[in-house]
């Protein structure tokens, strides 16, 4: 399979639909790059577990009893057997169903019966996946050598984040979406207002000028807007800096191995949070340290797959997880402070009603673009200029590719060649 | 994959079988040869549409807002969203869901938000299919040059279809039954009448002797139905010639691109129509010219996908849509006279019933010869005397498909080399 | 496809879950060794029949109006339709559906309507597969050339069944349970007791110590129960010698082609029956020559796809069929005395519960086995001294795959190469 892409236009449909080139992703992409998979607050105490598959890959991601976040391959040592099926839970140790051998939740093996006198345990060992905490964020890395960039990501993005207290926070809901396409698709999507028209609830409090570099290419209808999004930008300015809290947008989408896009932006209406009136959902702030209602938004991307957003109330948080070449897992993850009481502090619908709506919107258009791309009468067509993030995420997608394949990087100018396999 | 054929006998099991072969179908046959998508009175009025689906393909057909037939890819030429989704309706322009890119029913691009000044929009019409309509019968080819003798098969087929005026006619109803099993074996299944012992229904008006070429071969127990066929075609014949309609046999079904057989032929008891004791259906004449009741049958097959009956009170057209290698959509449309009304004129059970019943017969059918055609063990057996349509298809198909992939097809001699692909 | 093994350490993954291999599987393995079809008492009389599908091929089992068993392709010679859909029945003729071409049970084309004079009936009987009963139990093999070892297991095996008359007793009940993982996996599960702790149910008769080659290698905490497997053996040793039925095991899983396992075994508490007390399940007798309630279990394997166990009021029979690579059919057979009513010398439930248990917790543990086995992470582990058998299967597996492609099974030495292929 041989491919190759124009700069400004999308990728062309095999990337996205052939099941070869889905296993190249998992296998390339989503075992390479550092890949996100939970919060803090899953796994908040000793032994409490979350199990993520990717594909045939499944992860146990655990607090050990030292308190240690770990990562190990959920997968017997003995005879392959699958260790935890449940998505989440809490364990004193990891028991496999088959034949009883028994893991410490530090990946070691304690317990095996019968077997002769030279067996020695030490050599069988949970296999264990690379694991990195940011800020409340847990990432891991099913490689033996995670991209190395982690480190400046990290130190770049604590920043920004670290006021917010995620790792103390509580989940008040998870929802997992199945979406009819592919993950690329889903991410592309989330990179790009072009299509917000598509998302009247979150339209509210979301500025539609989102996306677009500079004003003169924003659209005349949406003059106002910018208006309005300009004197609310110039108040929440003063804010942050009052607060220390860091602002200016950082854009490493496509110039490093684990790109990522992290800004503050002002919301319109009440400006609070994402709710239809933009006021906010919980009335206990999210960091106890931060008890301004009017802070706008805190959004970051880490790709391959993951977003963000935190307002002064609440953090929602965003996952894609590869199922097929046609379906892909977003799970929505929204965090409040762990003293919030539902019913109290918040009604939960009111808390994930604006995205729960734009999901299923968002759903609905991957969908159709999924179907579209699929056609041999599909070509790629040209992105405008509210594109560029969605440009850059492909950039990064191809150069990625392309790396972590052993392939030349350097000759991407005009024209991409993308990868070749048998 | 290599594979060969004895003249006489059926395929071999992997052309009905692997999905390998079956893209080779949809690639080589449906996206090369003229298929039937619709009939004119599906999309009577400016602005109506219906969209048809094959494999991974799938068009919009639709009449423009001057009254012209037209078909399009349906796929956005910004990022490839899937235009229309729904199978039929009525629009005044083809707005994309994603991104509003907005196209007039003839596939201009007519809108397209926050583009660069610099973009040209007449480059961005949607893509077309060729079209082609033939006495109220909507066919489309996905090739840029499809095969030229459409036009003799038109001068050939009008004057026999035309005084029936399809194009004027109404839909009563349309059906869709999904068989389990290949394409081929619905179009083979179609082309012998040596299975109607599993059709009373139907048989108590079709003429089990359809398809022996000569009486000769027609077996002992079916005498007394050769006799009275003979008497009913002798009647119609003076009554086919006094209304000036056409009536002999052209059967050219493997000695052209467009391989069709056309025929006028009597039917049994009342002879009039598809109903249990033959009479009429519809109390008012498909054409208002034709008020004869007793016309029997006009009948047409084209290949690769369609067939039809005319009796003087409606018109019943089938078109088989390959959906899997195990899969095939074959639709029924019934057509009556636009003024006909349901309830007065007719009784849609009445109507439709004799071929219901009939589809679901042969679907069963289908799904065994499938399920067989898939065991190893099957080898191919050899065609019977009434099954010389059957070796007529598989005479055209062979031959398509090797001219159509660039084979030489002058060897179709005792052994057929079929296709040769990885 | 190039794969090595480890001898003493399970198989790798691909072996398991990918098409390719398991479409070898069916080729290799199942169309070419000796497998278990049915039990005589379901073909009891003339004309009975029993179809069984291995893939896409299908065999029908029949008794023919000589008494005689035997199996035939389940394709029609005309066009190939599947002749029998049903699972069993009784019919004296085997009629096509699709246009009646009629057979003798024994296969002989009898009827073919409207063929043309030259037409010889000889020339298309059903195509025969070679058929062989031990004892009651039915084995087909789709090869031309089945294993020839078949005489000298049917002559090994056969002293030890035949008391037990399997041929004249009567199906109490059949049940098929498809389990979510490879064949091998269920193959290799019944291998071993190492996981009889996830059978509470089946172990208060079976002893666990099962499996173990000499006792230093049971545990600790099984101590008491070899004490009361030895007392328990050297009563029965008696009984066995008393009625002079052969009881010492033949252990030659990986030694022939035909690989097989036969013992007599003790039975826990009662020692007569697999109930939950050990008490007989049915009042009569399996077979009336043998009246003695407590005789053990009779326990025979033999590859690659079934064992059973009698005891003296009944018998249980497994076969194992390839569904997918990751889904597997396992029917269950209980055989009673013809002359045993239910209701009055059984309970149907009391009859089957213990096993429909079991079965239901070995199909979650293959369940396991296969998704993680299919996870990148597994590595194949070290058997343990109690899962000698299985290893003794996978050796089998290995050198018949490999001798039944044409490789070379000599150098079977540390590590093996198991199979090459595109």
């Amino acid at each position: 399979m041989i491919s190759s892409r124009i700069r400004g236009e999308s990728l062309v449909g095999e990337c996205y639909t052939d099941q070869e080139w889905f296993d190249l992703d998992l296998d390339e992409i989503f075992a390479k790059q550092w890949i996100f998979v939970a919060t803090e607050p899953e796994i908040a105490e000793p032994g409490d577990f979350v199990t993520v598959e990717f594909g045939t890959r499944s992860v146990i991601v655990t607090r050990d009893s030292h308190g240690v976040v770990r990562a190990h391959h959920n997968v017997c040592r003995h005879r392959g057997a699958r260790l935890i099926t449940q998505p989440n839970g809490s364990t004193g140790t990891i028991v496999c169903s088959y034949h009883s051998w028994t893991y410490g939740t530090d990946g070691r093996l304690m317990y095996a019966e019968a077997q002769t006198p030279g067996f020695d345990k030490r050599c069988y060992s949970l296999r264990s996946v690379a694991v990195r905490t940011i800020a409340g964020l847990v990432f891991i890395c099913f490689a033996d050598d995670p991209p190395a960039d982690i480190d400046d990501v990290a130190r770049t993005v604590e920043p920004y984040l670290a006021p917010h207290r995620l790792a103390e926070a509580r989940v008040a809901k998870q929802t997992d979406l199945v979406e009819n396409g592919n993950w690329k698709l889903a991410m592309e999507n989330n990179r790009e207002c072009y299509h917000c028209g598509g998302h009247p609830e979150l339209l509210n409090v979301f500025f539609p000028t989102w996306g677009y570099d500079s004003s003169d290419a924003i659209p005349e209808r949406l003059a106002a807007v910018v208006d309005r999004y300009r004197r609310a930008t110039t108040e929440l300015t003063d804010t942050w800096t009052r607060l220390g809290l860091p602002y200016p947008r950082i854009a490493q989408l496509d110039t490093r191995p684990t790109g990522f896009h992290i800004e503050r932006e002002a919301m319109d209406l009440a400006g609070e949070s994402f709710t239809l009136d933009g006021t906010i959902a919980c009335t206990r702030p999210l960091s106890d340290e931060l008890p301004d209602r009017r802070l706008g938004r805190l959004s970051m991307h880490l790709q391959p797959n993951m977003w963000l957003h935190i307002t002064s109330d609440h953090a929602v948080l965003f996952s894609v997880i590869p199922i097929s070449p046609a379906e892909t897992l977003v799970r929505t993850t929204w965090l409040v402070n762990s003293a919030a009481v539902e019913g109290v502090d918040y009604d939960l619908d009111r808390l994930t009603g604006v995205w729960e709506i734009t999901n299923q919107q968002d759903a609905d258009l991957v969908a159709l673009a999924h179907r579209g791309i699929s056609d041999p009468a599909y070509i790629p067509g040209p992105y405008g200029p509210s594109e560029f993030q969605v440009e850059a995420f492909v950039n990064w997608y191809v150069t990625r590719l392309r790396a972590n394949l052993g392939l030349d990087v350097e000759q991407q100018s005009a024209t991409d060649q993308i990868a070749e396999s048998a």
